[in-house]
């Protein structure tokens, strides 16, 4: 009988972060394509656009007007998923049942520059967006017990606005992926008496096979068990529970990291590569969490990037991969080669 | 303290089919749209498209040709995600962990008219479609334990030929969602004594509140836990383990509430609605099921359409929704209502 070659033959991994399956189809790529193509981004922005809601000094939706801010600039999103003050629901039956949900959303503006994206911003100006994630955690954090920050970046990731900027949304209550990674890293420490994540960070570095970019204190990599075509894992590489137990040089290491990740993703098909990432840490000791341990934990971002083969086609997670179980068709090992093979110079800049 | 209402109040609701929660922010509908439009699908197509690899008679990719089928035509995906022959993965370790998987996948066109979709097709042709739908979970249920039928509908669901087509994907293992239904249904019939969606099904038919449309044998709902905006769950008023277990008389009654189901989705907003729609069914006794007693299974099938507002304004699953939560703009309530109040004559026609 042959032998299993992963870039060969179809194989599910195995993703101990959610308990969830990939099924990966290297031998797929070879498909053609002649369905929906997106459109690409326009890179010439002015850097001020008297239009855009999230500019200095322009006025919103609201009537509010927006400060001449200079640095990120963080305000109350005007249609919020979640309000503070919500009434809890109704009483629960088996068939039909719900609870109460309350929280706060806010965008962060990255940068008064209207022309700009992340990786498009100096070392500096990104560690003042990871500063005020940071400060955004530890302010939230003392009234819900989950603090999502995210950005979705480009329209065919639903962003409606290309001002650079992402959101915070804090909780309640521990949404549905936070309960799985909660539940995941915690039978991990159990099981196993190490931390999942800390673990797996040595590891990759060791191999290097899925590594993209690696500094003294952070490593992206495709993980093992990626999803998307292009999904990428940023890990600390010692263990840090929450954003906000970063150290001084930590933040300036992760601020070049950001820019080093994004900007290949940039170069990978020379587009303003869309993505929606985000972090999750260790949840705040507030309300249902209040008494938990958390040492389970490990801080890390996500980023799910939808492009596939050029900045106008796109893997689409639809009737298999939502009726069954999501599908790739590359590995994650031919992922990280691409990236990393790829300059850390921005495409626009050469 | 205020009262709850469900319209009013952001909360959570609970799906006992996957273990998940969803976020529901009815208040949010009101917010403003500048991102993304889709295209609308055009609506004047041929019969006979000389360039469609579906169509009667058309060489395919591969150098074969179709026949000149009348009726629902099947055969072998040109580049199927699942191989039958490949070998066993690698040994597994607890970080790096693969698995084996095989299967078929398959192509089932639903007319040999190019131009038509499932709510144009007479209840006639669409109980063709169901008897072949039968007929595959059989011959490929003999071999796989999971059969996955799905169409994905509309470009923006990543089909990439709008010749009415579905699919068939069968598999060696159970997929992610099949293993979440057969975890959840097997609990309920464990802890309660009873099949999970045969109660659901009688109380939504009793309540009204979430009914799309009805007849003797099937119910379309919304269901309370919904995740897109007009996602709906079709089910079998009776206990029904798999398709093949159809009557005569229950394959045509469902080839009527499809008819009926889908050409109220073309009317919502008056146009070709795009959407995953697939078959979740009791496994098959083979491979890794073999052994198994199944009925805590009821067989149903899922619609996920993407659509919100408009022919052109979709929901995005992406940021929060892809790290912490789905989340959804309206209740499940408001959209069954919509669906309910509209006409059952496609708008084509009128
Ligand atoms: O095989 P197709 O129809 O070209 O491909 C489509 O459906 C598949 C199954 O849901 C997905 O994996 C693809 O991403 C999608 O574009
Ligand atoms: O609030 P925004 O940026 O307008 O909206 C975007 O992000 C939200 C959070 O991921 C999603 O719920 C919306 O579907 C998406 O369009």
């Amino acid at each position: 009988s042959k032998e299993f070659n992963p870039i060969d033959h179809p194989h599910r991994r195995y993703n101990p972060l959610t308990g969830d399956w990939i099924l990966v189809s290297p031998h797929r790529a070879k498909r053609p394509w002649q369905g929906q193509v997106e459109k690409t981004a326009t890179d010439n922005r002015p850097t001020h656009d008297p239009d855009c809601y999230l500019c200095p000094g322009n006025e919103r939706i609201t009537g509010d007007s927006n400060p001449d801010y200079t640095r990120p600039y963080v305000f109350a999103n005007d249609f919020p998923a979640l309000l503070t003050d919500t009434p809890d629901a109704d009483g629960d039956s088996d068939l039909f049942r719900s609870s109460g949900a309350r929280g706060e959303a806010r965008v962060i503006c990255f940068s008064p520059d209207h022309s700009k994206t992340l990786p498009q911003l100096s070392v500096e100006e990104i560690r003042q967006v990871v500063d005020v994630w940071s400060e955004q955690v530890t302010e939230l954090g003392n009234q819900y017990p989950w603090v999502q920050l995210f950005e979705n970046k480009g329209a065919v990731m639903g962003c409606s606005n290309p001002h650079p900027h992402g959101q915070v949304w804090a909780s309640s209550f521990l949404p549905n992926e936070a309960r799985k990674e909660d539940d995941n890293q915690r039978q991990w420490l159990t099981d196993k008496r190490s931390n999942m994540l800390v673990e797996y960070a040595l590891k990759e570095s060791e191999s290097g096979e899925r590594t993209v970019v690696e500094n003294d204190d952070w490593i992206a990599v495709v993980p093992y068990w990626a999803a998307w075509p292009f999904e990428t894992l940023l890990l600390p590489k010692r263990h840090i529970l929450r954003m906000p137990d970063l150290k001084d040089s930590e933040r300036t290491t992760l601020a070049d990291i950001l820019k080093r990740l994004t900007t290949r993703y940039d170069n990978l098909f020379q587009t303003s590569f869309p993505y929606s990432m985000g972090w999750h840490g260790a949840p705040t000791e507030q309300g249902d969490c209040a008494q938990e341990n958390h040492e389970h934990w490990q801080l890390h971002a996500h980023f799910y990037p939808p492009l596939l083969r050029s900045a106008t086609v796109r893997k689409f997670m639809v009737g298999f991969e939502m009726l069954a179980e999501s599908q790739r068709d590359l590995t994650a090992e031919q992922a990280a080669e691409r990236l990393r093979n790829l300059s850390e110079t921005h495409y626009l800049n050469v």
